[in-house]
């Protein structure tokens, strides 16, 4: 049972939510005479939260059985005595050098078939019952110490579950989990799998399920249904491991605030799986991972809408998120890895602000002097000092304190009146069969996403089981699986009125990666009055000498990129209307996009494409990319993500 | 024995070889249902051929012995009765689950040491007696049930060997088969091996044929004759495997025409090993993922010369070609999958036919809906609707009869004046010593015959061992490999009258891969009056401030590109003359080319170079990049590449 | 003992060094026909020095004790029989197949576990006891046989160990090792390797020495403090294993030169390990393989200085060094290969004579006809013929001779003002931990030493260790370690009036790869009056619309590029003097160069940041990038590395 939200919230005088802030805080790799400088300093700053514990295990229990917690309740104690709420770790993402010793089988094994070696972290195998039973151990002894200490506010399971393409194991032991895991799914008929999948494509029909293998690289690809099947059963696998976690804690730790803290740039872990159970999405914001700006704000509103129970619809909020890392500088994983100006971690905290994040959280607070992210800048240096990233953070908590107080109706998220339906599935789906560079399931959706945005529009990321009625507009991109409920979901919406517009890549294949047997859209195709012929790249051939094709809309004279991926109709209705074709390259002339009543289909990927046909159906202009406005309290408040400067909130304003 | 060919060409009534067409079907993915129906819609399109059946293993033996062959009696039956012709497939490529885990040898080993993972396709090694034996047990049990059958017009043996790099081996057995190949190629002799790969080079020296390795990837490179005499090895292999299939069907389905579908895009497999026992070579023609219109001309007229005897000179058709699959629109499998405008496929057809093709089938006919092609276009779309290639092809088989009824002089392959030898030992010298980027065998061929087409020029790719004399000019680009055998052919040719032009890259080093021990064209380099210096990159050093050497011939203001490849020539003999020289760059003055009587040394690698200096010598003005001519019955038949339109066809023309 | 120096000088008449000059000959691949007309040849050419052998083993023990020294025997006495001299290599880098089978573990083993294939070279670990225990046998022998040999004048050990990254060894045998290393350089205590390295850090605390595993590829990075203790190991592995065979030829073959012949384009071994016990830097050089004529330039200086013992400051030559492999013309291995124009050979034959070296060898007599190296230049062409690169050695030999003759004190290097601190160790680090591309050890340090070059300086390029009171300039960039030592080592140098240039990425971390507990540079932040804050890539995000900040110093209508790294200066104190400033980018404004007193920071990567701020502080201007000058006795001789051209060397000269 989720805890209710009142309690984790703080409430302005004017009756808007309130941010809260906290930092990410390693204790046992600080001298203890240490610890109480830091708490004061970061209550000096205005923090409120610090996550401590989750890489910690081996400093707690050094050897089977012998638990030195002593200096563990020395620091709670410290920071709780300091007025600081505690999120605790579970620390499970890094389990102790000897206890992978003493039980291998822990660790996972890669594609190669080698166990994953000792060292950096996420080699363990979620699917691994020695991995389970030690968890739940661990953690079980955690809660029992920890789960009624009145500073304890949160807890977090595991870090960052699936980073590092680690959700997938290739053990014997998770070879055979995934054969029961399919045996289960397909009600114990090889014949259905074999159905359902299209096995007798190259002769890969399938005895039984004990003759199912595991996607091991071979000469050339797998099927693709064994594909997804095998990216499905490695996030449950994940999931559930989290659920045994989160069981212990509810139990023993009642009223505190669950999370999972993910790293959304990855697709290994469906993040639905994990925060919907909580109610409560989490996610660390690397911007510099992330993409840019727009790739920002698509994981923001994910997060949110990760939490979102099926049925749910608009009602505001679209869902609750923290951000439990926030990126403080210059960071050490990215290649890269750019410099950070001058009021850049000011904006992306705004950034973060203005998309309803409820409680944002620094990693970290001092610079790691030893290990992996040596150069992961902090809010204090290696040596104890302020970086300039205290400043920021320091500037940023007055700013947002001053807003709360002076002008609360510029900061709660009002209710969206756009949907962007988005599921892991479809990310699997196009992982498995890219056909082109350049056109994955997360640059489709963020395409059409920072449309929207470019139109000053909120947008509620929501799962496929939301209920669209409440929208004004319902976006589609990359929605590559059809189920009947899906289509019965945007066929609802259509009646209720909203205008619904299906993306590149939508209603193509079935939840088992086949192809329909009916035109694309599947489902939509006869409302839609048009159907999908060329779905693929724009570029044409020899690829020396061909342009791609470009769309074309109401302007001529503008022709516009369509991105990695275009899709041109034909049997176009006489009462459908053509609003774009192809310009130029092997497509030139053919429709790309159609309308018929409120169901619109986009054959293009690119954000210009989508902000132009948006613009055009909503009869707004779009803005610059480098603003982003958010409509609040009647006005516009503004980040320009180039100037890195804030306009309309006020006193705390960089310009008009 | 080969079938005879009349008995397997119409002729129209003017006399000319006519075109049969055809398509590659899987009546085992479709419902039964819809048999009938497609069957008549294939007669409806013009064709006459079906290939079916070779990724059908599992689905007429779904567990040992057990043979359920009921659907494709049916199926059969089904196209005969509709008047078409079946093409049957031996389904070695793809063998079933059940098949792979009774008998796991029958799988590659990678060079990882690993056993290939069952999954994808052409998984198999060709070395393994299991799988020896598994093919000689299906394939006589299918020629047992089919061998008599009226309706089977044919049989192709196995799927595209070698394609995916799947040719070479790892495993113990191919380990030991290889010894007992060198063994046996060496008499029995260590002593031979040693000096004819110079392994006392880096002390490699092996004290028995035992003490060979297969080629593992280590720390550096392996010995380029070791890595020469592997590929030769694994070739072999696969063409005996082949000769065993079809020593079965020849015995039991006598007067089919019997043929090995490659995809020529690969070297792995020496195509004159599995055409020119059969008389007929065979296709797979994907433009997209062969280069651009040369290369597709080139892969055409090698598929032609892989047919052709040892001793055969012109004769007209310069060999026998079927393409099994072509391609009718994008395909899945290029990394980025171009889109195909309007008229691109008819286009394709068109030059398979000019080229003269005996035979087409298109590939496939109806878009799979399940496993890795499914982005793959057909005639038919998943839905089973007519795709725009049904369209395309049914124009062009119109279009072909109307030609051959009205214009049948247009059609026939005229005799070549032109030889370009080609021989896949050299293809394999430059694979494993590339020495630059850009300067592969198959690079430095194209370029060679692109220009000979460039001039109008109709060329027949011949083997090493043909007879050159009755050719005006033969091309010899990258004939990397010196044997007293190929000079005196040479010699004959030129003896003849003939113009011989050697490439870049040739008579270089004897067939074990040691370079030959005299100058350099080996053979030929007293007779050409100059010896190579210079051979390798026109780059200069350091990288980023030296621009690479370009070509003079005549005309000292139209320097050419060389290419990846530059060769320069020393020691020339007063009575010879330097035809072009190397201008900028590290090699500047140097000569490039040099002719002494009918034997040319061209030192460039690029087509253009190739075709400047062909114009040159035969007084012949290259036509355009875009342009493809043809000579035929005293008009020219023009391919246009750049607008897909055809000129010179009479009534079929898009322009005059 | 090392050999006293000036029993190996050959001296002018007029008291100048004298460079001697040989080749490397492999009789084992040529018949014995040939030998006496190849040492005459060479006798022609005027060299002196032959090296032979170290390839061979195979030939002289075909069997296990079989030994076969007659045509050894043979070939040295037919080099003496001419007058030449022989520098015998021992053939440890490629062991005999027999051997490898006879003892597998002699072969390393590969990070993914797999036990190194033979075939190539340098697949041995020197970790493996019957690896050294094979070593010694074979070098007892050859030294039994050859030691007292008049002939022979100097012992190559081993040939470029660290090659294609061969150092490092995955096997059990080299895990164990390597714990057994750890446990001694931490005086048993697993405690202090913990506290040293920091595994609090992802909780990888390690229970014992046992537990640590080697740094196996994992899902992501392992801890540097891991990484760069398991490169110093193996790098101290390969120095052991040399020691060993150089005791054992310093007993049997007293008086002779040793080296081994380093490739330092590599970073596996540290040459000073190797160099300095034996008082003669050993060098091949490649300059395709090395990057341009800076690259050379560097490397011919870092390889005089990596003899140099501890302590030793500024005494006029800053080393002794050889070129055992020179490059004659184009290479096979650099991946593209580039041509080498008329007068290069020559050019770097003179380059290597300017910076001080003794003994140039070319690499190869005869380009090799088997094996991997075929497309190898030489001096004689595959057919025994004189290459190129036979006439530009000539041409060189009496030019060197010329001016020896005439202007001796041309020749001379005089003692440099400038010292270039560099230590393996710190190249290790960055290895590690690279934080962005572009910004290597390698790239950092070069940059400087070009600089100085630009300036017409000589630069010794001294250990850490070295005495650096002598010198007036000290250049510090990327000195990344930071020890008390070094600390005090640049004190005493400021002491002594040198300015003292610490590069970007000094003065970090300590040896254990642990970032300093104090502000950067550490140990000299406070004398400086500043400290580094950003340090990293001068790059801006999102990566597509972000240009990296520059570098402007006294002229703000020039601004410099920075290269891949910049280093921000903060807490400047009121008497430093900021001297570069950041414009543009994400860094504007920020100060990048710092001077107080002797002591200055240049945060910039770029060379032409480090010549420009050189030319400010010692007022000169610097020479365009294609020109390298000497002073040289009140001259200056000048290398035009564009045109190929030589200048200031009386007759000799291209040009005034």
């Amino acid at each position: 049972m989720p805890p209710t939200r009142a309690a984790h919230r703080r409430v302005t005088p004017r009756g808007a939510t309130f941010m809260r802030f906290g930092v990410c805080y390693y204790p046992e790799q600080w001298p203890r005479g240490r610890w109480a400088d830091d708490a004061a300093s970061m209550v000096e700053l205005g923090l409120e939260l610090v996550r401590i514990g989750e890489f910690a295990w081996s400093r707690y229990e050094p050897a089977r059985g012998r638990f030195e917690f002593g200096w563990l309740d020395e620091a709670i104690d410290t920071l709780a005595n300091a007025g600081l709420k505690v999120v605790l770790g579970t620390p499970t993402a890094t389990p102790p050098v000897w206890l992978a010793r003493e039980r291998p089988e822990i660790l996972s094994v890669g594609p190669d078939g080698r166990r994953r070696a000792y060292g950096s972290r996420r080699h363990t195998s979620t699917t691994s019952r020695a991995y389970r039973e030690e968890a739940a151990r661990i953690v079980s002894v955690l809660v029992g110490r920890y789960g009624q200490h009145p500073a304890i506010a949160a807890w977090q399971i595991d870090n960052e579950p699936g980073n590092h393409d680690s959700a997938r194991c290739w053990s014997e032991e998770s070879h055979l989990a995934f054969q029961a895991w399919l045996s289960c799914r397909f009600g114990g008929s090889i014949e259905a799998l074999n159905d359902a999948w299209g096995t007798v494509f190259w002769s890969m029909t399938y005895p039984s399920f004990e003759a199912v293998e595991l996607p091991v690289p071979t000469v050339t690809g797998h099927n693709p249904s064994l594909l997804v099947a095998h990216l499905a059963f490695a996030a449950e696998q994940a999931a559930e491991a989290l659920a045994e976690q989160r069981a212990i804690v509810t139990a023993g730790s009642p009223g505190r605030e669950l999370f999972t803290n993910l790293y959304l740039g990855d697709i290994d872990i469906d993040p639905r799986q994990v925060a919907r159970p909580t109610g409560l999405g989490s996610v660390d914001i690397y911007p510099h991972g992330l993409g840019n700006a727009d790739d920002v704000a698509f994981v923001l509103d994910l997060a949110r809408g990760s939490a979102l129970a099926a049925e749910q619809g608009p009602e505001g909020l679209g869902g609750r998120a923290w951000i439990v890392e926030q990126q403080p500088g210059p960071v050490n994983w990215t290649g890269d890895n750019p410099a950070v100006p001058a009021g850049q971690v000011r904006l992306w905290c705004w950034q973060a602000a203005m998309h309803g994040v409820e409680t944002l959280l620094w990693f970290r607070w001092r610079a790691a002097r030893a290990g992996q992210e040596q150069h992961h800048a902090a809010l204090l240096r290696h040596d104890g000092t302020r970086a300039p990233a205290w400043d920021e953070a320091a500037r940023f908590i007055r700013e947002y304190e001053r807003v709360g107080s002076l002008s609360p109706h510029l900061l709660p998220r009002p209710p969206a009146r756009v949907a962007l339906v988005h599921d892991h599935l479809d990310a699997w789906m196009l992982e498995v069969i890219p056909q082109v560079h350049d056109a994955s399931h997360r640059m489709l959706v963020t395409a059409a996403h920072a449309a929207a945005r470019r139109l000053g529009l909120d947008v509620d990321v929501v799962p496929a089981d939301a209920d669209l009625t409440g929208y004004e507009v319902v976006l589609a991109p990359a929605l590559h699986t059809v189920t009947p409920d899906r289509i019965a979901r945007l066929e609802a919406a259509l009646a209720a009125g909203a205008l619904v517009i299906l993306g590149p890549r939508s209603l193509v294949r079935d939840q088992h990666a086949v192809w329909v047997d009916e035109p694309v859209p599947g489902g939509l195709s006869a409302r839609l009055g048009a159907r999908v012929e060329h779905a693929g790249s724009p570029a044409g051939w020899p690829r020396d000498a061909s342009d791609p094709s470009q769309l074309v809309l109401d302007d001529p004279r503008e022709p516009l990129a369509v991105g990695g991926w275009i899709e041109t109709l034909t049997d176009v209705a006489d009462d459908a209307t053509v609003l774009g074709r192809a310009r130029g390259g092997p497509l030139d002339g053919e429709p790309v996009v159609v309308r018929r009543g409120g169901l619109v289909h986009l054959g293009a990927a690119s954000m210009e494409a989508w902000a132009r046909v948006l613009g055009l159906l909503l009869r707004r202009r779009p803005r610059p990319d480098h603003l982003e406005v958010f409509e609040r309290g009647g006005r516009h408040v503004t980040l320009d993500h180039r100037t890195r400067t804030i306009g309309g909130l006020g006193s705390v304003s960089d310009r008009d």
